[in-house]
């Protein structure tokens, strides 16, 4: 891929910053500006390598560059978009690395002016943890990018997308928003409350005795709370189906130890351990 | 600790076998005696160095041992002790190693006869995994053993487990067999429980973009649904305590979810990631 000249980041933490990284390590954009409102991050961002430059100032940080990737917590996406297509170069597009994406693409379609154009990116990487400090540049090497274009969206505009994440070690799929939401309902936002709920119910005592599984269970739970409120809000049906459909398996189990119904506990479970057994450990 | 003479394990699978291997690179028996009811396992568990002989007959495999532990599922580990009690020595201890363990103490509790005794034992070691061929003998290294000795229990008996798991390299703590199966269906049996409905209720199409954290929050769904029946039917009372509790939590996260009360959500999330915290990645 040729590469992009100016790539412009808004928000440095996890995500950001690996993207940063990975795009100088891998040569993927000339310069990438480090946009943020804390200084003291904008500084580790340049000196663990996220970006060539940085700045508190959206508009400055903007202003020259091809690609930017909106990296703010998900309920603030749709107003970082905005404010970066009022300073952008004519023609620039935008993308994101939301975790939903239908209320985002919804409220941001086509209305964007002066050719800028939005095209949803979520990155199915991260982890528990947050911070620049944590940023990596191998973050999306082998990972997916779930890309989420419209009826509106340019084909072109898929193509250069699909280019920058491959240029970062990711694979793209494309899919429409609603279906984006539905899925990482399933397999990502309900087990996130499914193990806050483990998390939080358990007793200071009994929590001592914890051990592997428990951890396992509970890992996700670690996620900072306040970027996964507006990931709730903004997938608030998606979520409720799929708790609603885990709601319905949890009863048949509850159900079957009650009765103390030995065959339909083990089916149940033989059931669950299959779809998991699917994809590895 | 003064190597045991003869140790008998009953049942040669994923615990046994680790307990058989440990045994043997430990030198914490001069023979480990490997009963099981499929040649090919005892086979497996010679070639591995789980067991220095083996063979189909508890009353030959018992008949010299100073100490029988009864690897045997939950539910067969009440008939096991008793068949071992007929035939081991007079003065013999056993122990066993199942999840549970109020109800496999209350029908043991001082009914065996000649002197010989039995003292409940839960390694809270293993894995998803099962088979002689998991086994390894580090299984134990660092991990806890939880005893669960009660009134009629001989403090000479306590002793002996407690050295003989020390010798596997793990250590030790005493309950009673009712507080350990509280505490272990708040931190195994509900969260396998959890991660079953989780695991049964996703969608083939969902199903393959399940990415990290729907693996971490289900891996324990893989576990053998034949040993985890009896373990849900004999800690039925604590389950469902632990399952009303979690409910309880789950409905206060869905309803700040379906009434988009952020505030209330992000308090709830976060005192999950306070106790998930609390324990390390």
């Amino acid at each position: 891929m040729k590469p992009i000249d100016t790539l412009a980041i808004l928000g440095v933490g996890l995500l950001g910053g690996s993207i940063g990284r990975a795009a100088i390590e891998r040569k993927a954009a000339r310069k990438v500006v480090g946009i943020g409102r804390r200084p003291a991050m904008l500084a580790a961002a340049e000196r663990l390598g996220a970006a060539t430059e940085t700045t508190t100032s959206i508009e400055m940080g903007v202003a020259e560059a091809d690609l930017i990737v909106v990296c703010t917590p998900v309920d603030r996406i749709v107003d970082s978009v905005r404010e970066v297509a009022r300073f952008c170069p004519e023609g620039a597009l935008i993308t994101d690395v939301g975790s939903t994406k239908r209320e985002i693409v919804r409220q941001l379609g086509g209305k964007l002016g002066r050719n800028v154009r939005f095209l949803g990116s979520h990155p199915v990487a991260g982890s528990e943890k947050s911070g620049v400090d944590q940023a990596r540049g191998d973050l999306f090497e082998g990972q997916r990018v779930i890309l989420t274009p419209t009826r509106s969206t340019k084909k072109a505009d898929v193509e250069l997308l699909k280019r920058f994440w491959k240029s970062l070690g990711a694979e793209t799929i494309a899919m429409s928003p609603e279906r984006h939401d539905q899925i990482f309902a399933a397999v990502s936002h309900l087990p996130h409350l499914v193990a806050a709920a483990l998390a939080g119910s358990i007793s200071a005592s009994d929590l001592k005795h914890a051990a592997a599984g428990w951890l396992d269970t509970t890992r996700v739970a670690s996620g900072d709370a306040e970027l996964w409120t507006p990931i709730f809000s903004t997938n608030r049906d998606g979520v409720l189906k799929a708790l609603a459909r885990f709601e319905k398996t949890l009863t048949l189990l509850r159900d079957a130890i009650e009765r103390d119904d030995g065959k339909a506990l083990t089916r149940l479970l033989t059931a669950a351990k299959r779809n998991r057994d699917a994809l590895g450990s």
